[in-house]
Order: C-alpha cells, then structure tokens, then sequence
C-alpha cells in the first residue's frame, strides 16, 4: 500500500494499534527534548518513575524559557535541570545557547525519527522530516521511561504547494494562509503533511516556520518531506550522515487535501487576539506600531535574521518604535556576530536580547499598556504579552523590519527587490554549549532550591463525583487562560502549591482562593477548551485547587491527555445547548461513574436546577486505565 | 592663590558661599542626566516646577536601568520620559543605547563642567576631568529649571598615583585600594581628585572607572585631570573640540593626602556584602563561583570588554559557571560586534545581555539561591542582586573572565602574559539612538501610562512633632534597604503609592503597613545612614507613609538631601549612645521646633522612657527655609 510521510514513520514506530484514524495507537519515541518551563517537573516525574538512565536514543534538556532570573528561582531551576540531565543520561543545552526548536533542528533532528517535547512548537523539527509532537511533561518522562507515546492515530492532510512564492511571501505567509483557511480548530486530531514542487522553493528553517506554527492550527503535528533541501541543510550543520531521504509515495492517500499556489499568496498578518484572524498587511497597513519583536522559535533563524538585517542596514529604526530581536540560537547569533550582520542591526537601532523565547512568551518587553506590537513568534492570545490590553500583531521578519522602519503596518513590498539570502555551505557549528551526559550519572546529585516542591498527588477515580460549577468559560480558552505565563509566574513553574494560586486569574482572579475554600469543584468550558501550550500545569493547577473534571463542548488535545495524566476527568456535552443551561454556582453531581465510564453513558445532574445533561469522552481504554489508576504515573510506574 | 582641580570647576561656576570647607556653596549646573529609574519622578517635579524649557547648557534623559518590561510599567515609562524630553527639551537616549554613565562620558562629558545626575555614578564623567555629582531627582528637576545646586564646600582628598600599575592590575583595584584603605564612610563630604605620574597610565574608562566607585567611598565626587589621554580619548569620540586642560596648580593644596604606589598593587575583591570589606584576589582563590557578570556603568566600556574577549578567546567558560556579559553602551557592542570580539565571547560561552545597568540593580540574572557572583559592578549590597541569600564579590574585568574559565575565583596574574588593548584612533560614532528634542516643545503632550502617579505633596515643618518609633535600624543602612530595586520594585517607580508598600520590606516587612495605620512616625538609624543609590524614592516612600523625621548617628549625604527635599526632618544625636536607649514602640515628641531648630538645640522627648535626647541637625538655613516650606518643590517655586 502506498503511504504518506506520517504514515511511514508511525508504522516504522507501531507499538500498539491500528494505523485507523481516530484509533489509538502506541508508538515508540526515538527522542525528546523538553525546556526549562515544563522541564523541572517533567524530570521530577523522572525521578518519581524510579529508572537509573533515559531509554530513549536521545534526549536534550534546553534551558531558553526563563533566562531573565528576576530572582532566584530560575537560576535553581537551572541548577537542578543540569544535575537531572547528567544524573539521568540527558543533554544539556545551556542558558543562552537558544530556543530549543530551533537548536534542535539545526544540531539534533532526523529525519525519519520521532520526537516527543515538552512544548507545544515541538513539531518545528518536522521541517527536517521528522515526526515531532508536542506533550506534557509526563508524557514526555515516560516517553524517557521507555514507555511508547499513545495517541489517536491522526488524520493526515495534505498540504500541496504549488509554485514559487510571490516576491516577499515568506514561510510565515504561507503558514498564515493555512491559519485563514483552517483555523485554529482546523488541525484537531490531524497531521499537516506539506508536499507539492513548492517545498523545493523552502529552506529547511522556512519549512520549520510552517510546522512550528502548525500547532496553532491545533494540529498532531506538520511535517515536510526530507529531500535535497534538508540534505544540504544537514550537510551545513556537519552532519550529513544524519540525512535520509524520505518521500510520500506516489499514490498516498490523504484524508484531506488543502491547495495553496504559493505565486498568489501576499504578505499576512494575524490580528489580535487570535493566530487565524488573519488578514492581508495591505489591509491594515498604516496602524501605527509601538513595538516590533523579532525572534521566536517560528522565526529566528540565520536567514530569517540576515533577510532582517539586509532590511535594517544603514537604516534608522522609528524613533516611536522599539525594535527588539533575538536570535534562534547561539549558532545563529554566532554567525551574525561574525559576518557584520549583528553589527548593521545595531546600527539600525535594534536593541539585542539573549539567545532565548523571550518576549514570545511574556517573559520580558511587554508593550506599553494598550501598546500595539508586531511579533514575528505565534500566539498573540489576550495578555500572553504580560500587558492585559496590548495588541499583538503576528508577521513575517520582512513585514516586521519594514513596519519598524515605518513606525506603521507596512506591506514589505514596498521595500523594492526582493533580497536572496543563500544558506552557508557550512554553519559555524559548535556544541561545547550542550553539555552531553556522564557515562554513568549514578553519582550526581539532584540540587533542589527551597522552589521546587513536590507534585501534588492525583486521585483515583471515584465512583460518584459532585462539587460546584466554580468557573464557566467560553470557547477557544487557552492553556495561557488556565495557567498564565509571563516572568513572574512562569518563575513559579516548579512550584506548584504556589503557581496555583495564579490559575484563571486572568479570568477570575477569585478562582484559585475559591476553589480551595470550596475543597475543589469543577469548571465547564466551550469548544476547543485547552488550546496552545502544552504546559502540563495548566492541569496540575486545577489538581491541586481540587477540581475533579472538566466538562467542555470539545478539548484541544495535548491539554485533554494533560487532565488524563493528572487524574482530571475530560468530559464533552452530549448536547452543546446544555452548555447554556449551566451557570456559575451550580451543584453537579454524578453517579455510576466507573461503570458509565466504560459505556460512555454518562449524566451530569444539575441539583441547583435539576436538571440533567448526557455526557460523553474520548477516552481511549487506557486512558480510562490511567483515571481509575489515579493518574499516568501510578499507572506507569506499575508498568515498567 | 593655587587651585586644586575641584577649587578650579567650583571657582568657576560658583553663584553663592565662600569656598570654605563645610560651607554651604551654590554652583551653577552646565549639564545634567537622569536614568529612567529615577528619571519619571525628576520630570514630574520639573512639570510641577511649571518651566518651558531646560535652562542647562545641556539634559539627556537616558533609558538604562528597567529594560526588561516584565509588565507594561517599564514601556509606559519609557513613553512618558520620551515626551517629557522632547516637551522640555531634553536630549533622549533609547532604550538598548546604553548606560547612563558610558554613554555620558563617550558623548558628552566636557572638561571643566559641572554635571549633576539623577544616579549616585554620575561622578563617572569625573574620569574626564568634570565636576560630576550625583544627587536626587528633585534636585536634578530644580538644576534643569536653572536653579543653582546646593551642596557643603568639600574637602579635596588628593590621591596621588605613582609608579605604572603592576601586571594584571585594573583600574578596579585602585578603586577597591582606596576602598580597603578609607571604607565605605571615608569620601563623605569630599571630592576625591587624582593626580601623579600614575594617573598617565590610564586611559579616559579606566579613570573613570575609579571616579565611578568613587561613589561607594561616599564621596561628594572624584575627579582625574584632563590631560593629553583626555584629548586623545574626546578625539577618538569624534569631538576634539571639547577638549579643554584642566591640571590641579603646581602648589594646589588639599585637605587630605592619600599615596598610593601602583606598582605595588595586586587583584583586589570586594567580599560580602560591602564594597570596603576588601582582600587580595589571591587570598580566597579557590572559591567555587556559580554566576559570573561582566558590565555596569564601572566595568564596560570598549577596553574592559576587549580585555575580556582576549582572555575568553579560543576557551570555554567552566560548565557550572553562568557568565553574562552586557556592554556599556550601543558604541561598545557595535565595535565589538564588529571587530570579532563579541563572536569569541559568544564562542566562549557567554550570555550577552543587552546594553543596560541589569544586573547589578538586580534587574535580572539573579544568582541561584545561596549562589556566589563575582561581579565587575560597584555594590555588593545583601539582596540587592535579587537573592537575598547569595554572595556577591567585586571585582575586575580580568578576575572575573578568569574565574569564568576555571569556575573559582582566580587570581588573573595566572594567566601569563598582560593583555595590551589599544585604544582605537577612532571610534564607530553614532548618536541615531540619541533623540535631539524639537526647536520648541510647547505641542508635546506628556504620554502618563496608568502606572505614572502625581506626586504626594510634602507637609511644611510643624513646630511640633510626635510619633512613634516605627522601625530602628544599625549602622550603614543603604537607600536600598530603605527601598529596594530589582526588577519587580523598580517597575514601581511612577507609582509612590504602591511602591511605598515595599519601603524597607527587606529589613521589616510589616513597616509600610504599621505606618500607615499608626498616621506615620519616626525611624532611627545608626552611623551613615542612607548610603548607595541616590534614589529620592528612599525618601518619598517614607514621606508617603507619613514618615516625619529621621535620627540617626549620621547620614549619608544625597540620602539626607532628599530628606530634606521632601520635607522629612534629618536629626544627629548628639550623644550617640543615646541611640542604645530608644527602641521601636517608643513614642518621641519634639517641642518648640521651629525655634530650636534655628538655634539648633533640639530636644527629643521619649514618653515612653521618660527620657530626653538632645539632637543636632546639619542644616544649612536654606534647607531649613525649605522645611518650613514644605519641601524643595514649594521652596523652588516661589523663587523661580
């Protein structure tokens, strides 16, 4: 039978499971990376799995999340991801050697492999035709374990490119078309698999822009073929025998297909507060910006950075416009730092961050209040800024270089020539920034500063669950909504009693404060509930504060397998309307559960109301497991 | 009559008072600078002042030490300063521009001028042969409006510098001698002035790396002569024509003579946590470091950060060490960025942050808890690098890369042979960040964020005071136990409301609130009380919370300045052992003062005790005018 790119590499990596659409299947993880965000307790999950030594093939621990150190609590967290790295057989990627996508694209990818981070952008190495997944934490730990990744086997579109991108489209326009088309919803439970002759247009990082931002899509993963393009590109990074060619075959089948002709697109721009809000920047141009921001795992690479600096040189930057840049990688900043193209961007006036998310994430300049800021990276959700009412605005480096220029919106096709960035034959390649692994790290240590604390424990599955509605939120709330980011609290990561009061307070600053008086409660979301990052916190909040399920009109996905792991029950209206019915305050109780679970016959009892509302999961077999065994980690660690 | 170099300046620009000293003298200010920390509030109180326009020669309005924006505050900052500075005619220095202090003395530091600055550094520009000194926003504001500035006559301390510095030994450990030699309290009320055939070995940064630290002696100001290196250095910064020769005349006579024979000298460090608590490096060589940083407005100028690169060059920082590097200014990191030295530091393995104060106001880069920092800054202040527990050392750009590499704390004469750095022939000028401000402001409308609050207004001397002592203090206490920095206070710095809950939280976290329930009170203090950081919020917070009088055994003087500024009336024991007898809770009532204050014959009554104290005041009658009028704003108002 013919297959597709995803089809190849899951049945290569097929544990468990039929390759059916929508079945779950278990496949086994070659690599995984994780950052210093979600990495502490993923390691703490590590550690609670009792295992000497990482089984994977290779796993990195990268540190580009909380670099400011507006305290002590990131330089400990640091301190204790380097000690879990060498005690447990892991990479380290040191503060400062850069985002861990694009690290791990330019030193660690392969094509074929599969990779399981615990990030939501994971999928930016598919760039390199890798099938890449973004998890929580503990699915990532007991990917480390040895345990497979489990998951709905995804339907998988084809993403077909026809012709050479229109002067000044760049990757980003092209993933910002799919965003218009699709939505944020569009990729639920799906792969994006790009093919057509307008991959070979690509860079192998133009191609890592469309997969990284594939996840706003809400999509598995996007992958891209691995062909003459990705073998140069690995040739560049010295490490050609990494290279295998990896094509769909001929006559795959798809479950969808999206055409897109590349000579027709122009360049885009995501509104607030949504990535797929998207519009054409001719449209807007105009609008006066305060703020340009480039950098992000979406665009910060070599020749993202030198297409910007060509823009910038002997140029001034608006005297109302603070230009921020930060550079992918040390390899990037490296060799920009070498080659004059740093040195033009200062010139311009563009003020240099370290190697890191930086901005993308909130951790640092935060725009002006109501401020409006054009970003480069790939969410502009409500606050994810730091600045409640600032107006983020998502682009591709032209479009951003030129508005700063401006001062204004402005559709860098008024900038003249297109410019040509060749990709180097070789990149100054230098790892002594990534710390590999003792032989044996028996002996190390784990050092714990007075942050981090202990994973609360989940609970088994009771057989009548009741509390009080204690918050109803709409649709499309993000994982930014559940467990904000930003320096402060993200400084917090390790610390769960203490991060947990910060839950919803974007929302409801009451929730948390509630939740506990209430001895825990549950929360009833619309569709998409859950969407964006993968931060696993944004389920072990809602553990600690007590809540025992979440009842939406649909999840996104890495956040429904977040509540499973951590003993929360997911549940979906049977019936949207009933969604009305339910306010704030409301008594809920159900009976039978452990029973009606395993037919998927469940009811909610509104006792406030009295009323009644048929719910549904989709809860695999083991996901099931897993609630009854009070969470993964019991139920992996009487696994293996 | 022979003049000393500082006779020279003040004769020069001398409004009132005898060049006696002790005296009370008025100067005529030429120039003046203010950071964004405390540059918000200077500008308020010019806008209060109700002036057009600047009256100085020359004002620049620089953005150096909030830079992260972990929160809208710090842009609404910037947005304000960048209004008030073209309404008022101020020359504005952006954001990522650099550091106050560096970029002062490449661009505009002139021989023979007064400088007064909102920043108790401003005495770097001394290196050029100006009378720089630092002094409060209110100050600086009353400077702007043309208002003379008020200071005592200082005594001249001549340190007289012999012989060529020994291999390995920097500017630093001249300052950090005289440090050991005169502490912490040993400049008060003096203008340090270098001079000997020493001063010819170093170049404009490295003298003004002495007159910078200078400042920790508590010195009024220091100051090199302009000599032939003065020329060459104004010559390579493309401005020839402010070069002016200013030696000290032959027979000049001082009040103080300190020797100090170079070719003796050997690395010197600052221990915690006091810029006099100095050793020889080679003493506590072995030290495991866990954070390195590289910069501030003492150690970061082209030659510093050349040095540094040398010695990184082709090595690899020690995989437990964290070095972050941040060039003094936008001139710094272009000549680096272009000239290579800034790709070998990042081959090395540094962290390069953007160009601003960072770090040593803990903004950022906290070290871990209980962490040690060796730091080429100028304070090492418990908790001041934002952990409270960790150790921070002082000392010079080539002891810190050398314990970089080796991951201990590492005498530099181990390296072999100096590094000779030349200064270039000519610099890469570029003032593009610095924003000339329009012909005529008048059009301009201040940009005030929602986190910019008015000003409390000062309350006029009573001719009674009572309160309770709500807090007693030892000796040395610094503006920043009074009011803390670091990132999350200093975001606060618009807003005297809510920064005033964080007023002395690092020594008694229940202060703020006590005051302000109790209706305000007294606070007593030891020997140099209001040290460091030339804030005024160390005196507007204490204001806010109702704060009506200080006793101590002495004060620091821009700290009793900005007291005085504001209103809060400033008394000495006269017996300082009368201090062992009060304690917190005492109530303390003051009879008569009006009229005992001119006599100065103050009594303290202690209800409590049933004792009394007498006290004494070192106000000269203007600060007592200003007193009584309610603070330097109400007193400048009705004079200008």
């Amino acid at each position: 039978m013919d297959l597709n790119l995803t089809q190849k590499i899951i049945a290569a990596h097929l544990i468990e499971g039929e390759m059916v659409s929508g079945q779950e299947i278990a496949i086994k993880i070659d690599q995984t990376l994780t950052q210093d965000a979600t990495g502490t307790m993923a390691y703490l999950e590590f550690e609670a799995i009792g295992i000497d030594q990482v089984k994977t093939e290779l796993s990195v621990s990268y540190i580009d999340h909380n670099t400011l150190q507006v305290g002590y609590e990131n330089a400990d967290d640091h301190r204790f991801l380097q000690s879990a790295a060498a005690k447990y057989g892991v990479y380290f990627s040191r503060m400062g050697n850069g985002i861990c996508h694009q690290v791990h694209l330019e030193r660690f990818g392969r094509p074929g492999q599969t990779l399981l981070g615990s990030d939501s952008h994971t999928p930016t190495s598919g760039g390199l035709g890798m099938l890449a997944i973004g998890a929580g934490g503990l699915d990532v730990a007991t990917a480390m374990a040895g345990y497979p990744f489990y998951v709905k086997m995804p339907g998988v579109v084809n993403v077909r490119l026809h012709g050479r991108p229109a002067p000044w489209v760049a990757a980003k326009d092209i993933i910002l078309e799919v965003l218009r088309r699709l939505s944020v919803k569009g990729g639920v439970g799906k792969v994006m698999e790009y093919t057509g002759e307008g991959v070979a247009y690509l860079s192998v990082p133009e191609r890592a822009t469309i997969t990284n931002m594939g996840a706003e899509l809400g999509a598995t993963s996007s992958i891209f073929p691995s062909d003459a393009v990705t073998r140069e590109f690995l040739t560049a990074q010295n490490r050609p025998n990494h290279y295998l060619e990896l094509l769909p075959d001929a006559d795959a089948a798809y479950d969808e297909v999206v055409e897109i002709d590349l000579s027709l697109l122009e360049p885009l721009i995501a509104l607030p507060h949504m990535p797929d809000n998207v519009a054409g920047v001719s449209e807007v141009a105009g609008r006066k910006v305060n703020q340009v921001f480039i950098g992000s795992c979406t665009n910060s690479s070599y020749t993202d950075l030198m297409r910007v600096a060509a823009i910038l040189k002997g140029k001034t930057v608006h005297p109302e416009v603070s230009l921020v840049i930060a550079p992918g990688s040390r390899q990037v900043l490296r060799n920009l730092a070498a080659n004059g193209a740093l040195a033009d961007m200062v010139d311009a006036g563009a003020r240099i961050l370290e190697c890191a998310c930086g901005p993308c994430v909130g951790v640092g300049q935060s725009p002006p209040s109501a401020g409006i800021s054009l970003r480069t990276s790939n969410r502009n959700f409500e606050g994810r800024s730091g600045t409640a009412d600032a107006e983020i605005y998502l682009v591709s480096c032209e479009t951003a270089a030129a508005s700063a220029l401006a001062g204004e919106i402005t559709d860098p096709r008024g900038l003249g020539e297109p410019i040509l960035i060749n990709m180097p034959e070789k990149f100054a390649v230098d790892d002594r920034m990534v710390i590999p692994p003792p032989e044996s790290g028996r002996a190390v240590e784990l050092v714990r500063g007075p942050n981090i604390k202990p994973m609360p424990a989940a609970n088994r599955l009771q057989d009548k669950l009741a509390g009080e509605v204690l918050l109803k939120v709409g649709d499309n709330i993000t994982t930014d909504h559940i467990m904000p980011a930003g320096a402060k609290i993200l400084a917090l990561r390790s610390n769960i009693p203490a991060i947990s009061m910060h839950c919803f307070e974007r929302v409801d600053s009451t929730l948390a404060r509630r939740a506990l008086a209430a001895g825990g409660g549950i929360v009833v979301g619309g569709l998409n509930y859950g969407q964006g990052s993968s931060r696993e916190h944004a389920a072990l909040a809602p553990l600690y504060l007590g809540i025992k399920a979440v009842v939406t009109k649909s999840f996104a996905r890495i956040h429904m397998q977040n509540l499973v792991n951590f003993g929360l029950l997911p549940l979906v209206f049977e019936n949207e309307t009933d969604y009305d019915g339910i306010e704030a305050g409301d008594q809920l109780v159900i009976e039978n559960l452990l029973e009606n679970l395993a037919a998927n016959e469940i009811i909610i009892n509104n006792i406030t109301r009295q009323e009644s509302y048929p719910v549904k999961h989709s809860l695999s077999v083991r996901q099931m497991e897993i609630l009854k065994a009070g969470g993964l980690l019991n139920y992996v660690k009487s696994k293996v």
